[in-house]
């Protein structure tokens, strides 16, 4: 077969990509688990009627049809069962609660970190397979408050040891924005959402036309939805500028009370890193959100808009005698590495796991060698033997090229010694008892806004 | 939506399987990066017309199409360019080596962890979708032996610590069959193979009279075959017994060494849960193994087939310029798991990775709760802080359904406690220093036959 091309779409990490990529979901994956949340994994293939139920992006989807299935028959089942692959890992949640949920226990904690599928026009940042990492809490009939708070609060805790561009939570609350509106006299609260939610791409001025073409609100009114609009801080002090506009309603009250416990209650894992701000702009187009709503940009990447987003809503589920209630958020993993992997700002301190090299004098050494990587490896440290008996140059060389710091080597007279290839320094060493730093161990992952070498060669 | 039916041939685990299922993955991740292997993921969609060329399994391929897009279009791009599921992890492989070798340093060892789909009749151990965990080490142009004894050790390795039954691989060696048929003046190697492949399904009279009928070996030239085929040894021995029966060849002398070499180079690694033995009947169906030849069989579950295998083959890839042979191992875990939790015989010590609830008296006391949950979780103890400040007796019956071991008081006068529910045992703590035992901080898991409860309750 010629050289294969890439295919538009579906990104492929090298080695050190992917170890990036893997610094980041054990991180992930160690944080939900510290606060509770299980693993799930749902199957690829959703019956496609079910998935077009919420109809916004049916274009996108990917149907299945086995190769050899006659043509009316697209599942390779029976016509009337077409299968799709999963577009999110909201509506395959929703699914496995109803399909599962006599053998789970509420309120559910789930993360899932999967691959999806949308057969969008690829380019930079959007991309026709990706992986999201999700967390949501599901509970029965009712859902507590604070759970609206623990899910800011984990990915804040998540994102905070990760070597990433600051990310910035923008959160809001339906019930403010709903009492806000209510309270100045707007009828149709979604409507005048979907105008607000414009304000990021067209001027404030226009913004005021369409308020008053399309939702005949003017005046003081527009004043006052645009004021609110446009409160945003990092902390509670944004309740007194809500308050302070004067307009009062019980739902906006209920709304205030939830969205300073969502600031206040992330505001102690804040860092330079990731930081949560209510942001009174913000909405979310899905109409299915009822509480809180999330979105988060990346410093410098504010053009791939959120990279991670949510929110509360009251029905994520209902088999007609059930309805399940969550609140959740999904971070895109692959559109947020792919402009940091594009640029070179993100990168491993080497390109495999291997963190020392043993060298082979010849071949009918290499039972002593690879007696030295055993006992290596059985005290945790990742270790491969030369895999070839070339001259020593072309041994260290092959760590080199690698990125693995450490080579190994056992003389004629049975010692031992250890040469760092970064500065040369070589020791004596014994298998049973020498270690790597800590740092050295495993790769770690490096954020460089101006690309280097970590040490010199 | 009514409840959603499961869908026959795409198994979904509940939580506290996929803890089992982490576990597993973990344990085998950790092992392949201890031998220096890097992890890769690959697109989950080929071009149909590259997977099509090994040709045996066209039926079962998965072909995609956009939903909107036009009749003659099964891509989303353009006729001829179909894309379809991958069936395997060997075939992305070699589009990956040949896509981006120039990025990539030689010999190239990668694990791959990856679901992969086929379109077959479902049935109990044969899924449409399933969890598939590869290790390979290619190279170009030459591939040096040792990589064929290093992927048997790795496996070793992986399996050694995992609570499984006991899994028995049996390897043979491609030269060893050759060189001995070739010895006994066979013209068609192939159709001997064939031939001796069906001897675990049919009596040996009737293997008999087929190596008479279809490759016209007959009399002392069959004796010798049948001889051969029946022998087998978890030691070096089987050579003994091969040199007895008299046949000379130079490969097969070769072969015999290789596969002594495998077998002693995985003795030490052997335990009551993985073993490695010579078997000279296997000889693994597929035309392109050269080498080493391995497959693995379960204890009481051998009706499964190998669950496990792999081989030596001297052409994974080329690109017309440069030939890339590799050697490879393939692990189904899917189907691993799947009888074994549908017989109840593997479990997860509780169902999710929580091992401490901390209970909230009354909810004006939660946030002295989520100060221990926080503190406990900065020093690695899982823990959720209960959902509701319902009576303690409901919150301790919280962690009990989940078998969560601890459950964590926070008293009026600022006093901790902390009970173990398993004993009733409640003893002062404090959440700056107090941790759980290392066998109760993460969830372990029990390969148990005779299912029981771990501990009274």
């Amino acid at each position: 077969m010629a050289r294969p091309t890439a295919l538009s779409g579906f990104p492929e990490w090298l080695p050190e990509q992917r170890i990036v990529e893997q610094v980041v979901l054990d991180r992930m994956r160690a944080t939900f688990e510290s606060w509770g949340y299980s693993s799930i994994e749902t199957r690829a293939v959703e019956p496609l009627e079910q998935m077009l139920r919420k109809g916004e992006i049916d274009k996108e989807v990917y149907v299945l049809r086995r190769l050899h299935a006659s043509d009316d028959d697209s599942s390779g089942e029976s016509p009337g069962s077409a299968l799709g692959l999963h577009f999110d890992l909201t509506v395959p949640l929703a699914r496995y609660v109803l399909e599962h949920g006599g053998h789970l226990h509420f309120p559910f904690k789930r993360y899932q970190i999967q691959k999806v599928w949308r057969g969008e026009r690829p380019q930079e940042g959007r991309y026709r397979e990706f992986l999201q990492v999700d967390i949501d809490v599901i509970d029965v009939d009712t859902l507590a408050f604070h759970h609206e708070v623990e899910v800011a609060q984990v990915m804040s805790e998540a994102f905070a040891g990760l070597p990433l561009p600051a990310l910035r939570m923008q959160v809001n609350n339906r019930h403010l924005i709903e009492g806000f509106y209510r309270g100045v006299g707007v009828l149709d609260v979604p409507a005048v959402m979907r105008v607000i939610d414009k304000l990021d791409k067209v001027p404030e001025d226009t913004i005021r036309d369409l308020l008053a073409s399309e939702v005949a609100v003017t005046g003081a009114a527009a004043d006052l939805i645009l004021a609110f609009a446009g409160i945003s801080a990092d902390d509670s002090s944004f309740a007194d500028r809500v308050v302070a506009l004067g307009v009062s309603d019980p739902l906006l009250d209920q709304g205030l009370e939830e969205l300073v416990r969502v600031v206040d209650g992330t505001a102690p894992l804040r860092s330079d890193r990731f930081s949560v701000v209510a942001d009174l702009r913000i909405a979310r187009g899905l109409d299915y959100y009822t509480g809180t709503v999330y979105e988060t940009s990346m410093a410098g990447f504010e053009w791939l808009g959120s990279v991670c987003s949510g929110g509360r809503y009251d029905a994520l589920a209902t088999d007609g005698a059930t309805t399940y209630p969550g609140v959740g958020i999904s971070f895109g993993l692959t559109r947020t590495l792919g402009p940091l992997f594009s640029r070179g700002l993100l990168r491993a301190t080497r390109s495999v796991p291997t963190c020392v090299v043993v060298a082979v004098a010849d071949e009918g050494q290499r039972q002593a060698s690879d007696g030295v990587a055993a006992a290596l490896r059985a005290r945790g440290v990742p270790v491969e033997v030369s895999p070839s008996a070339a001259k020593f140059g072309k041994q260290i060389r092959y760590a080199d090229r690698r990125g693995i710091p450490f080579v190994w080597f056992v003389d004629a007279d049975g010692s031992h010694s250890v040469k760092d290839i970064r500065t040369g320094v070589q020791v004596d060493a014994d298998p049973g008892s020498w270690s790597p730093g800590d740092l050295d161990r495993h790769p770690r992952i490096l954020f460089e806004p101006e690309p280097t070498k970590e040490t010199p060669r």
